[in-house]
């Protein structure tokens, strides 16, 4: 590989957007790349190597081997070379164990369930504990944009609203402290190809990416290049930016639903009571948002949407019904309040 | 036609949905379908003709020809003889005048602006004025889950967020008093042409919907058939779905926006100020929704996502910059405030 690779149109959105993200971290702070060998992870790490040392942070690798493909291990090997040649330092590689043998994509595999989200579950947590342990400010996750618009068309598909919609953030706090950040949400995936290209780095083909067994395979390989032909160019990029004002709006509810619950809610030793009044004051999207929110933060119970609304109707649409027995939670109306009690799995109170 | 066809489930179905619409109308409220020919309104207008007495109201039917297509004054002429035979009364047919001659889908016609969409502004007006005419309290439109799923998908590929993808409502007030309703709107298209078949009904082949020069045409033959086949059946369902849920949302949002924006909003003779503050307070969502609200409802402009959030920078990434210039508006940071004046088309204040 050139030591000095041009500077491509590809490699410079490639920098430009490694940059952008890194933008206020204190000097010297450890910036490491989840890396997996493809196109999108080596683009974004060769982009950290050269970025970091000038903006005044470490640059360094973490490659996660699940062992669930054959060969696994000869991959991250050379993921990690490639990282070391790249000049990052350290490049550390992570063996998990995910239960249950091998990721296959079965049939109708959604990629939310099963081996997949295992896979998923324990790789997040192998980069967690990992940048736990070095001490790193940020793990940068080389999510494209056309994996943001393959998330909203998944989500689309599930029909859950808002939340199955709003697709990957570009930063979330890590548990151990620190955050995740995703760079490469506002580039195509075409680009980090090409950038590879440009820079003489070859990147890992994952025989998963054409796997039309999974589901997200399927949407990348048919339905998005459909949707392009027949609705113009550029659809890719408008999920994209429908995710992230639609991930605005959520936020704004569910803050706004969480202040709301704090004032209205009384706690007592039976559970926990919403006064009828305020809760008809407010507009459906926040009634259902407080409803959610309360069973859930107290019973541990998340509610369905149709559940929710069961609930809603003891305050829009009330008849004397006595209450409303789901799982997990009892909901009672009785003096002009909606009362939440603990129920049994067996149906007792 | 059989007078009284047998109650089939496709029928059961319409009718179902046509009764949950109605209630709660006045006694001997005067319910007009607007009738194209096509199975959905000729279902629709099956199904009130059937409902309407049983419940104590009165069912017509409007028929709107554009005289668009040749020969729409017999597909006209034909609605209204089904209409009445029916026994819908009153049956109008209303003529309209549409500038700029035919509707063709020409090229790329995206049902969004130009002939199409003029045709859309004409009927809706033609119907509101012949529902004011006869002092109706109720318009029904006969679209259908398949057709809101299509909306969504037309809004996605615009990606013009959470606006684009509400969908179409199941209730909008006419400003002549009344309101247009959408009983079929969780109704799917193929119990429209199902029930119509089982009650000896022969709707109108619109030419226009097999003509893929429409997007809307492409994304019913094309787009949502691939969706269902590789994101799996249910698709449609999901996106109304989708729809519902972020109506209620933008909705939440909007009422909220209008709050605060009349709460902060201080007029003078030069325009309108917010403070800067009690903006950099509110999460992302409401504060662009405060900005384009205050900006429409003083200057009549309506500013794109790009430039609202330019507007916003002025709040949350202020470096000192003096103003912004846009289209008819010209905002200015001074003294705490954000300042919006009116801008002369020529860039003058």
């Amino acid at each position: 590989m050139p030591d000095r690779p041009r500077l491509t149109p590809a490699i410079a959105e490639l920098r430009r957007a490694t940059r952008a993200a890194l933008d206020g971290l204190s000097p010297d702070a450890l910036v490491l790349v989840a890396l997996s060998g493809g196109s999108d992870s080596l683009a974004l790490a060769a982009a950290l190597a050269f970025e970091a040392p000038r903006g005044g942070w470490r640059g360094g690798a973490l490659i996660v081997d699940h062992g669930l493909q054959n060969g696994s291990a000869d991959v991250a090997a050379r993921a990690a070379q490639q990282a070391t040649a790249l000049g990052l330092a350290p490049v550390r590689v992570e063996r998990v164990w995910v239960g249950g043998g091998h990721v296959g994509s079965g049939h109708g595999g959604s990629g939310h369930g099963g081996p997949e989200a295992a896979a998923r579950l324990a790789r997040y947590a192998a980069l967690e504990r990992a940048a736990s342990d070095l001490e790193a400010s940020v793990v940068l996750l080389a999510h494209t944009l056309d994996d943001q618009a393959e998330t909203v068309l998944l989500g689309l598909a599930r029909g859950s609203g808002a939340a199955s919609l709003q697709g990957m953030p570009a930063e979330r706090p890590m548990a151990t402290g620190g955050s995740f950040r995703r760079p490469l949400l506002g580039v195509r995936r075409a680009t980090t190809v090409q950038a590879c290209a440009d820079a003489g780095l070859e990147p890992w083909l994952d025989p998963h990416n054409a796997d039309p067994g999974f589901t997200r395979v399927r949407v990348r390989q048919t339905v998005l290049p459909v949707l392009e032909a027949e609705l113009g160019p550029g659809v890719a990029e408008a999920l994209a930016r429908t995710a992230e004002q639609l991930r605005e709006d959520a936020a704004a509810l569910d803050t706004f639903a969480a202040e709301v619950a704090e004032d209205l809610a009384e706690h007592s030793e039976a559970g926990l009571a919403l006064p009828v009044d305020a809760l008809a004051a407010n507009p459906p999207a926040l009634r259902q948002r407080i409803i959610r929110l309360v069973v859930s933060a107290e019973f541990g119970v998340a509610l369905s949407r149709a559940q929710t609304l069961d609930v809603a109707r003891l305050v829009t649409d009330w008849h004397g019904q006595t209450g409303l027995d789901l799982p997990g939670v009892r909901v009672v109306r009785r003096g002009g309040k909606l009362r939440f009690e603990a129920r049994g799995a067996d149906g007792t109170a």
